[in-house]
């Protein structure tokens, strides 16, 4: 079946186009204008809550901006659209200016890289150029980035409670359809090692990953070899790679016995098991046992991956059990848990508790005229957090005498941002500070097309790689309080004075004429 | 980008291929194997929780399964995949035997319909045929299945709130990547009428709908022109069309006033205005108000499209309090409601409050040889809701005296089922009854091969509404009690003798043989 009509050029909203199109009527459609991309909260799943997200999905969109095109098919589907009473929709001087730019290229973006912390209000995006353009990639800019930036996130979170153990990405089968790439993609880029998926972990570059289901020790025993045939048989094909499922049967009556069995038969003809896979019951307290079991049988430095259900919750839960329970067990904890896998799915694709991220795309400057001047854009609201921080911005993240990020600032485009600098709440009035004993001030949004590049799998996996460099630096340049999995302290998100006046004066300017 | 390896025959877990190989060494490959898909509970939204799903994704999943092949593409890949210490990970042999099938076509494969109604761990799609294909589809299976049931569902406690009302469909912004376009269709399937998907509702049939947003009133504020400029300039463009978002500055005072004012310009110049849309607020209050600003300046017919976060539960507690506010601005409820139009976004393309089904394929029988008898397979748990139920079977679903459908039925392939008869809860074994006064029998699997047919607009669109027919009639034969948007009564799925005796059996001999 071919998506590509949906997938391309008209993978937005139909309100872009109608838009798009009086703006076009107008003669406002070239209008240089400025919108910027931001979320206002972050991820709160229920029980626990975000403090910071990790920014991604710029290789893919980055890519699909610079590609697709409003070709002969999108057009076609446009001039057939017809009213309920059999007017055309789109006037076939506006498919006409379509087909003449063909696409996004006019566009100029500038981002948070990949892979970067990002917070709550600030923008992460920015996109300026004809107005029209810049409408109508509102849609798949959002989808695109809102997505892939909800599952870093969440990844990320998994990475922390996991503190160095492996994670891997197992979440196809209950992933939103084809999203599931983006979400595999995603979780590689925030806190994953390594993904189950094959063509996706194939076309970006890392080895797909993954042992046996329960379907292989089914079958066996449909046929009367029952659990050790099937262990005995994948021994067989794999020697160098035996990790086994354990809990088809019965996990420590059953299962670790016949596994530790055919590792004593793997190590005899000269391999060395990888480990067991628990995939059901309670995983930390099966944990301390079958490590207390491999042990005894010889095989110390067999992994034991866990699986089932798993998010950041409750693997830090079965940390904090393990550690309890080992010694009991006469097992020193650190020695379990160094031996822990984390084979995460469903809660960690599908972003479990908080499935999408409120990012917004708002009109914040526009030409006066072509090559006018620039006039800051307004949107008033009753609610504070909703009326939209006017004016061409830059960003800049402040950080202290610690070397720790303290607050991200909202500068006006022209302005210097150093210390001391009086700042205000980003959205409500009244709340100002002054910033001092500043030991860098960064400036965190840069051209977006270092990830339009290379998109083969080597440059597929270098965006990978490269990300994950800038997360690993910015999470260790937060705040232990922001990092915090449950409740986390709310950083600081700031607008300079020059921003701060603009928007006062502009709010007071909408509502005196209403 | 070329996003097609990900997304053709690689669109699966790496386990599924190692595990295919397996059966391929040990001359098990082309055994003939029965798997079943079923979800073992439904979405529970946290406030709220579903008591019935809608089948969905039939047709899309169909068409892959059809079309995707293990072509050069994904061979190379497969064999350039090397273990850590440099081996193949696939054999030639098997990659040989991939190239040869080609695809999945030995496969055959029974649903329960699109749009029917699915209840949890009743089939709702079999697959049968050669065992290394059945494992491989398992992944895609899952995730094309479960994400459309989820989101169809989703779809349908929406539809069945609005009470009659139309639901757009408006999520792509925040759904997830390119599943965006799975949950647009989806949405069409379960509940939606339109969506605002500009590809894909031209893709599948159905014309996209949308208005327009804040950027274009922010953009002639900027400009010096005001609201009332962008509602002039829109109703210019689509005087046929005009569908006004009120809220930019403040809905009452500002915005309908200057709605009305225009509405008033387009009846002049001989057009009827379409209504406005509200985004923010108290979208009940505000509706209220409205629509009697609206029928005092002569509007009576101009919608109100709501949106702003909606799901089944805000459009519920909306149309409630419309009911009890109406009156006291002398405005017959009904009325107000009837003229309510849902803009539905987020929340149903992403299911919020529970955003994956927990759809599962399991072996429940393998032929002992090539062409031999069917064998059942078990998997056996200590959580009894977990222990496979064996066999191959078919699925009836039983209606009462008053035409409700008061069972679904798990029976052997071979049964005959007919009242009076005996079933079992299907996971809790001493739960018995006898089921009488059947007014009907019916069996709800059916081949699969419609579904793959057709995929122009035409194809897609009668898909659509063939299914959004079965829904209709499957949800007006459930019981009140168990399409309740909150605490659903639980419907019964049963097992006959025959099913409930061979899982005793099954499970009896796994422990004997421990």
């Amino acid at each position: 079946m071919d998506r590509s009509l949906a997938e391309g050029a008209l993978f937005t909203d139909q309100y872009q186009l109608t838009m798009a199109q009086l703006y076009w009527k107008d003669g406002l459609h070239e209008r240089p204008a400025r919108f910027e991309h931001f979320f206002r909260r972050y991820p709160d799943y229920g029980r626990h809550q975000a403090g910071y997200c990790i920014a991604a999905g710029h290789a893919w969109f980055g890519e699909w901006a610079r590609t697709v095109r409003f070709g002969p098919a999108e057009l076609e589907a446009l001039r057939q659209h017809r009213t309920d009473d059999g007017h055309r929709v789109f006037d076939e001087g506006f498919l006409g200016w379509l087909d003449e730019v063909g696409g996004f290229d006019a566009l100029s973006i500038e981002a948070v890289p990949e892979g970067r912390v990002v917070h709550a209000n600030v923008p992460m995006t920015i996109v300026e150029g004809p107005l029209a353009l810049a409408q109508i990639i509102e849609t798949p800019l959002l989808n695109q980035l809102n997505f892939q930036t909800l599952i870093a996130t969440k990844a990320s979170r998994v990475r922390q409670a996991a503190r160095g153990g492996s994670v891997l990405e197992f979440g196809m089968r209950r992933a939103p359809d084809q999203g599931a790439n983006a979400a595999s993609r995603a979780a590689l880029v925030g806190g994953a090692d390594f993904s189950s998926a094959v063509g996706l972990s194939h076309m970006v570059g890392f080895p797909p990953k993954g042992t046996h289901a329960h379907a292989l020790v089914q079958v066996h025993m449909a046929l009367g070899a029952g659990e050790i045939g099937a262990f005995r048989s994948y021994a067989d094909a794999y020697p160098d790679d035996v990790l086994l499922l354990v809990d088809t049967i019965d996990t420590l009556q059953v299962g670790m016995p016949n596994a530790i069995t055919v590792f004593e038969e793997v190590r005899a003809a000269g391999h060395e098991p990888v480990g067991i896979r628990l995939d059901s019951g309670d995983l930390a307290h099966l944990s301390v046992v079958a490590s207390s079991m491999l042990d005894e049988a010889g095989f110390p430095d067999a992994s034991i991956v866990l699986s089932s259900g798993l998010d950041e919750l409750a693997i830090w839960q079965i940390r904090n059990q393990v550690r309890d329970e080992a010694p009991s067990y006469g097992l020193d904890p650190d020695t379990v848990t160094r031996r822990l896998v984390y084979g995460v799915g469903t809660k960690m694709s599908t972003s479990d508790g908080d499935p999408n991220l409120d990012g917004v795309y708002k009109l914040v400057a526009i030409q006066s005229e072509e090559a006018g001047d620039w006039r800051p854009a307004i949107k008033v609201s009753d609610t504070p957090a909703k009326v939209v921080n006017p004016g061409r911005k830059q960003v800049a993240r402040v950080y202290g005498e610690r070397g720790k990020a303290v607050a991200d600032v909202m500068a006006h485009v022209d302005e210097d941002v150093a210390a001391p600098m009086h700042v205000h709440h980003h959205a409500t009035p009244g709340v100002a500070r002054t910033i001092t004993r500043v030991s860098e001030v960064e400036h965190l949004l840069e051209p977006f097309t270092a990830a339009v590049q290379a998109t083969d799998p080597d440059g597929q996996r270098e965006a990978i790689e490269a990300a994950r460099i800038r997360r690993d630096a910015d999470i260790a340049r937060l705040d232990p309080g922001v990092l915090r999995l449950v409740n986390p302290h709310v950083y600081h998100v700031s607008l300079t004075d020059r921003i701060f006046e603009m928007k006062q004066r502009l709010v007071a300017e909408a509502r005196a004429n209403r």
